[in-house]
């Protein structure tokens, strides 16, 4: 087979996050489940701007995340996902492309505009997230072209995905133009509540059409209605490789009979926006340039300490320095 | 005399900051004096922004952040400023708004988008500034509530005031206001090459309308075109009340025949924007509730270590107890 042009093409909600400090009194007046992410309508999310501190904006979206830390990394990196053609919009193409990825997808005119996720942090580092999907929902098959997927050797996709309805579908013919070029599926489940929403689609995709799984525990657990040992050999089953974080426990890596324990890398918790991101940019970095697993489980654990010691989702370091002193 | 309303009225540009780290061979090559804020167009700051790293989006504006930081320490503030009525300028409404700062200048409709800040910080934590002004240049003499004016205590006015041509204007409607009302006006120079445009109009300004004076000190041997300790006295003999900055070796405070020197107050320097807006911020919520000037000073230093201790020119922490531990 081919070299690729890409090793990694995420798909995913293009987002700019607005990021504010806020305490647990704040998220239970508004209702919100602490650590999750919450899917709200555009005249909700007006109302939890109105409500929040002053914030801090910055590009987010999970896949999005994920490219842009795979590419400060030095791995070949492209990202489909839909902004609008507003001035959020504008931020979000200046961001993820200054960050060395190619980004083909038109922006979407005259229609809602660009996706926001209004995310509260609070003291503990934790972060609560409100979603307003807008431009996102326009993202569909169409979008997908199937050259680009099969000159990636990994398309990865966000779990996320699965709530905008025609996204879906655009994650379905990706999947299958990866595996008909020979090419690598990854999934991320991205959060225990979308797991919920979608466990029927989630466990039959996760089955037949997912190479590389990364959940964290609870979404493992949510996934397949167990505890996590249980989970985790379920995940095993289905499968060839899986990356389950365990947060300050480090990760385990399971592909065929290996298991591989990582320990998690140390950092100043300042905001978590993005770890999952991280440590699945630092893992397929590793993956696609031939690293060992515990390599590849070494490099995710880094990235992740590096985004989770600021608020945002985003490196704020030169990141190249990790994978240059990285043990083989 | 009445109470006032309002502690401080700021009146400024009503700019979005977009804040990324850069290397000194980025400003040489895009010709930007390291240190200094220049004014560009829209050309310009499209061809800026191509080129700069990935960004962090936040409010500033001069004497917005000085508005924002007083009021974070329990000052009451308003703030008159122009953006448009896009993205950008809801999240500078939103910010200053949640700040607890009153901001009632209406947005501009139909002109030039909301005015933003490229602003690129180098590894020693010095910012330098790159301004499209935007819907600034909309703001004019009919934007100056008089009411409002004659019921603050202090209207403060940043010396970027004078680059959008109408501005002028509004700045001299606002402290005739201001004195007729027996009230007080506040002046900061901003910035040295600021001083440079404008310095037959700031000498004027500063002997005739203005009672308390800010500066740095190549702003302060800017505007006398003399070294420190001789502008340090003109500037004694021309306003009632001059605080003058000098970054790590502190502030002079200057009135009448008393000086006070105040030490700066240490913080681990990441990114210097806005440590002079904070400074005045912390001077002014202290004088305005009947400190010493040794108090004014020690606030005022205590707020700019914050800002600078971190991206951005707004305050991430609680303020609150910065007053409240405040020797008198």
């Amino acid at each position: 087979m081919a070299a690729a042009r890409f090793d990694i093409l995420g798909i995913g909600n293009a987002i700019v996050d607005v990021v504010a400090r806020a305490d647990e009194a704040f998220l239970s007046k508004h209702d919100m489940r602490k650590g999750a992410m919450a899917l709200v309508d555009a005249a909700a999310a007006e109302k939890i701007y109105a409500a929040m501190p002053p914030g801090q904006e910055s590009s987010g979206g999970s896949a999005a995340n994920t490219c842009a830390v795979a590419a400060g990394l030095g791995a070949k990196v492209a990202f489909l996902g839909k902004v609008a053609d507003d001035q959020l919009g504008g931020v979000f193409r200046h961001d993820i492309t200054a960050a060395g990825v190619a980004f083909p997808t038109p922006a979407l005119s005259g229609g809602a505009p660009t996706a926001r996720c209004l995310i509260l942090v609070t003291a503990d580092g934790q972060r609560t997230m409100n979603t307003f999907l807008g431009a996102c929902v326009a993202f569909g098959e169409s979008d997908v072209d199937t050259d680009l997927v099969a000159d990636s050797a990994v398309t990865y996709l966000e779990g996320y995905l699965f709530d905008p309805p025609a996204a879906q579908a655009a994650f379905r013919r990706a999947a299958d133009a990866a595996h008909k070029a020979g090419r690598l599926v990854s999934l991320s489940l991205s959060d225990a509540f979308c797991v919920d929403r979608h466990r029927a689609a989630f466990r039959e995709l996760v089955r037949n059409h997912v190479d590389i799984l990364f959940a964290n525990e609870v979404e493992i657990c949510a996934l397949y209605e167990t505890e996590f040992d249980r989970a985790a050999e379920a995940a095993r089953a289905d499968v060839a490789l899986a990356a389950l974080t365990r947060s300050e426990n480090g990760s385990l890596i399971l592909r065929g009979a290996e298991t591989v324990a990582v320990p998690a890398a140390s950092a100043d918790v300042i905001d978590t926006t993005g770890a999952g991101d991280a440590y699945a940019a630092g893992f397929l970095a590793a993956y696609t340039s031939g690293r060992t697993l515990a390599a590849c489980g070494r490099l995710g654990s880094l990235a992740a300490a590096e985004v989770i010691a600021h608020y945002g989702a985003r490196p704020q370091s030169d990141l190249r320095v990790l994978l240059t002193n990285l043990p083989s």
